[in-house]
């Protein structure tokens, strides 16, 4: 599904170390601070080259948020089974989507804290994938929801809300992951399942929990 | 516990107007776009008395960062009530959260978007308060494990990562509640304490999700 159409292998195998070089370069210093000259050095070609096929800076930091946002979706997209249980589809995602970020440390501070606030084209970029994964979670709540015969109708505007906190604990949790020493990938999405899970199979049993001025109070001492 | 030591009132009415121009400039355009001119116009002062009192750009920008950070944990920590149960004090907590987002969203967006990836000394600002509502959600589980009386023994890296997810989680909601016509701050705390409660609850209880080489399958089809 590779959208890098070329006839001439060299030039692809190229940009590729390019835009290897670029990633870590990117991650590690951020965008502001990163040089040109850094890139090309890393990427073993003279800067002109780096000019010539990626163009300009800018342009460079937009093919390595592509190349890396499409990287996540597939890893995340091919770790999931779609046959299986609500359940096994999310904690088979987590998994990939931890395993991904841990092994791509550099994308992922790329796609999480450098693109989303750059100045457009960047954040759009980033927006764009983050909206892909919360789709795809979304449509994992309506399955469970389905298959839980409990709440299928459970409202449109609760559902993405709950996708939203997903993703977003995902995010985190990843950051968390890639800079707290000995939390491997397995541990990271271990935890957000049982978090998320267990939270969302009691919704999806019509346990939920109400605030205090419409339901039950909570024990006052 | 304010750290602004005047004596001369004026200054200080016009330093928190400045703020408040630069805010309100910093979120809506970010801090490479925003300009002196422009701050200083809405604040309704000179440009150079701008400079005479915030020093710079990048100390403006720090200033508001220091203001807005303490403002937002300062809103979290006087919704909470500390003698009530966990559950109450976690919802308390979320809805102080969403409604000062929800009332100070260019405040929300120079913390959470604009700060975060900029170069030291803003993100390590912001890290700094986002450790303290960590540490903060951190002893709320604690307190939760103790009071459920069923696991006061979760281990601390368990804690950890259940309080990393939440934070990011309200992180979030708190963009989505903003963005989205119509969510208001009560439905985005009902939202992630049905998710975090539910889930935190069935923990406590010792109703945890296993992953599937560990523990039980999911149906699989």
């Amino acid at each position: 599904m590779g959208s890098v159409k070329t006839r001439r292998m060299p030039r692809a195998v190229r940009e590729q170390q390019m835009l290897d070089a670029a990633v870590k370069t990117f991650g590690q210093r951020g965008y502001m601070a990163a040089s040109m000259d850094e890139i090309a050095e890393l990427a073993g070609v003279s800067k002109p080259l780096v000019y010539l096929y990626l163009n300009s800076k800018e342009d460079l930091f937009t093919a390595c948020i592509r190349r890396e946002a499409a990287a996540l979706t597939e890893a995340v997209r091919a770790g999931v089974r779609p046959g299986l249980g609500a359940d096994r589809q999310l904690w088979d995602g987590l998994c990939a989507f931890f395993t991904h970020t841990a092994r791509n440390p550099d994308a992922w501070a790329v796609l999480h804290l450098q693109a989303r606030t750059h100045p457009e084209p960047f954040a759009a970029e980033v927006a764009a994938m983050r909206e892909e994964i919360v789709a795809f979670v979304t449509q994992l709540i309506v399955a469970a929801a389905r298959q839980a015969h409990r709440d299928p109708d459970l409202p449109e505007r609760e559902v993405a809300g709950l996708a939203e906190a997903l993703v977003g604990a995902a995010e985190s949790l990843a950051d968390w992951a890639n800079t707290t020493p000995g939390v491997s990938a397995r541990q990271a999405a271990t935890t957000l399942m049982n978090f998320a899970w267990a939270g969302l199979g009691s919704l999806m049993e019509g346990r939920s929990w109400s605030p205090p001025d419409h339901g039950r109070e909570s024990s006052a001492p």
